[in-house]
């Protein structure tokens, strides 16, 4: 997440995103954000109503990176969309802070049924997600490249399902990724293709 | 979880239980939990060193119920254990506390990266899912129920990553669990038969 901007607002979301990074959830304090934006308090405060408004923005802010990431995943056939889009889903995006940051977020995702507007922030994440499946597996579903009995939106909720989990796995016993996104993977087309591929185990 | 014993161990540790769904993970004190318990803390520090030895003695409780739950899982043909196993590994086992308890769980699985006995006691609870569904599909391989091209190694680990992915959206996006353990349960028979069924959609 470079800072190239002149957006004080901008800066601060940034800062917070290396605080929580460093920090974790539980124990992000203020402090530690004015600390990694190198002004005070008070100039966070003159932007962000306190820090749960500062917060429910942060979550905004990294709403919409992850929608400008799947919105990348666009044209060519169905079935090289449903790979890139697996691997954008699964991805370390932030190779230096990867592990803080999932593990963050996992802490943020147990807050969610004490904080209404985390939770419905993080809806709008798993909702994005299932859309950007649903639409791919209906989209070949008519283009004949996957089979014509799948449902797209139990499929979806399924992808969306396995990739949560894999996030968490990746974070509570330290799975490693790329094992994960190629199991994933071949077991996606092995649902959506009208046909068994004669290699399942290699 | 009764409390029908005379170990004070396990009136302890199943206080901890309580108190942790009351309170989660990050809040929970000892405090809490000699509340729960009914006596002093000082009777708890005869029976564990530290919180953090009470706490892996915790998780080794848990750990203990669950292998039990698991392990009741055996016997009958491969397909019928595959959906016991799946619904075990994703039933809501303590109505009451369910979500409460869920939610705890996952803030500790957000502990692990900076905790090495909370990250141990979870892979083991993690290889022994794992180690159930590969003996079951490996079981149905050999018997011919399952296709025998399924590597059972891999099709486990999927099918961990996506009950892991289960338990985190039903936390993070209060996804209900019914519709995903028919869900699941329905792409794992999928996956694992040497045909289509031709009901994908229903």
């Amino acid at each position: 997440m470079p800072s190239e901007n002149d957006d004080p607002r901008v800066d601060i979301l940034e800062a917070t995103y290396r605080a929580l990074c460093q920090e974790g959830y539980a124990e992000l304090t203020l402090e530690d954000i004015s600390a990694e934006f190198g002004r005070s308090k008070g100039t966070i405060f003159y932007y962000f109503d306190s820090k749960a408004d500062l917060f429910t923005s942060f979550l905004e802010f990294l709403y919409k990176q992850y929608a400008d990431r799947l919105d990348e995943v666009s044209g060519g056939p169905p079935r090289d969309r449903l790979d890139s889009l697996l691997e954008v889903a699964l991805a370390n995006d932030e190779p230096a802070a990867g592990q803080e940051f999932r593990t963050a977020m996992l802490e943020v995702s147990a807050q969610a049924p004490y904080d209404e507007s985390i939770q419905s922030e993080l809806e709008r994440f798993d909702d994005l997600l299932f859309e950007h499946f649903r639409e791919i597996i209906a989209d070949g579903i008519q283009s004949g490249d996957f089979d014509e009995r799948v449902d797209p939106g139990l499929a979806a909720e399924f992808l969306v399902t396995t990739i949560s989990g894999a996030q968490t796995r990746r974070v509570s016993v330290d799975r490693s990724t790329g094992r994960l996104v190629e199991t994933i993977t071949r077991y996606a087309e092995l649902l959506l293709l009208d046909r068994r591929p004669g290699e399942l185990s290699q």
